[in-house]
């Protein structure tokens, strides 16, 4: 497909150097004298860099290992794929006939690298200030409201704004258990509310569970107040 | 010390808000609401961006892999701490009584963690464009022509033009040995110009110690010409 006005129509972008596209889309096992290796190179810091921006702001209370999960858990493989396929990026690159008839179009890797290839190519091309708006709306729109509600509120802020005016306290959290190898680690943890617990959730940091646990409260007294 | 007008010198930047280069300032031991490690998180991804968008103009040719290893040999905890002594942050930095016993202000991790943050900090306060030339800059003087020559000059095509001239040949490199597990693997290269060798160089890769050996046979060459 050499028309790229869908994909520019999707991106909300349009390209001043239709070269630097064609680079962008082009995969290595293509065999030209360039590929999209370098433009990804770029890109690569480029989206490093606008999430962690938008993480900063979104979480002015998490630290700098907080802020470095969850950015690790959008930027990556699966996740840029997921952005990929948001724009229908496969039907667009160039791959060889072998890598087409091995589904390269498909591939995680194959559509993760272009992905950010595109993006270092707008970058490059316009700037930063022309890149952030374009990748924050395809990263809201492609991460539906319950994963960004998971990672974006604080439950447990609104939750204790609750049980204080409800019932004059502060939830507890209670850690049950913590399994796994140091760098996979998973944790357990309740919540009680005046001495009543409101149920158990699991997450790979205790703050992640606490905020897992304190949304089942929060719909359990929303739930309740109805 | 609280008079930072020496250190905005040093960086030709002058902060607008006073708390912003403070939070960048302190270092966790010093035990106050902040610490600089948010901005940190920050100052990492803009550098790494800065260096990388720098790399990618200066190496034209380079593939992503050479590009990669370049920026890490700069992008990294000894860089930063170079470029932290190169405007004397550590006579900045707020620390601990205990970390001050501990030569705290001479740590690489704190130096380097502390340079990042006030590169954030910047970025935060003044956008990209306004850190780009501060950055730049600091590491055009830290490290010294010949660091400098060896990451950015091309003395392979300077070695060809000579040769052309000189010999009306062009030289040629032999890979003679290669050594080492797969992610640290290093390449021993040979160059011989009209049947004659002219010296051996080890490098990281191929093509580093294909740069290297050129380098070596550049300075032989022009050596015999005086």
């Amino acid at each position: 497909m050499s028309d790229y006005s869908k994909l520019e129509k999707c991106l909300d972008y349009q390209f001043k150097d239709k070269n630097l596209i064609i680079e962008a889309l082009t995969h290595k096992s293509f065999k030209k004298p360039y590929n999209n290796e370098r433009l990804e190179f770029l890109g690569d810091a480029v989206l490093n860099l606008i999430v962690g921006e938008y993480l900063y702001s979104k979480f002015p209370k998490s630290n700098e290992g907080e802020l470095s999960k969850i950015r690790a858990s959008l930027v990556n493989e699966t996740g840029f794929t997921k952005l990929a396929k948001e724009i229908d990026l496969g039907s667009f690159i160039y791959i060889s006939v072998a890598e087409e008839r091995n589904k390269g179009r498909h591939k995680a890797s194959i559509l993760s690298d272009a992905f950010e290839a595109i993006m270092g190519a707008i970058y490059l091309e316009s700037g930063l200030e022309v890149l952030k708006p374009i990748m924050l709306n395809l990263l809201e729109k492609s991460y539906d409201k319950i994963n960004l509600d998971v990672l974006f509120s604080d439950y447990k802020t609104a939750l204790q704004e609750i049980t204080q005016a409800e019932f004059g306290s502060i939830p507890e959290y209670k850690l049950e258990k913590s399994y796994g190898p140091d760098h996979q680690k998973e944790f357990e943890v309740s919540i009680w509310i005046n001495g009543e617990t409101y149920g158990c959730a699991k997450g790979k940091s205790k703050k992640l569970a606490q905020q897992a646990v304190a949304k089942i409260a929060l719909d359990t007294i929303k739930g309740k107040k109805r």
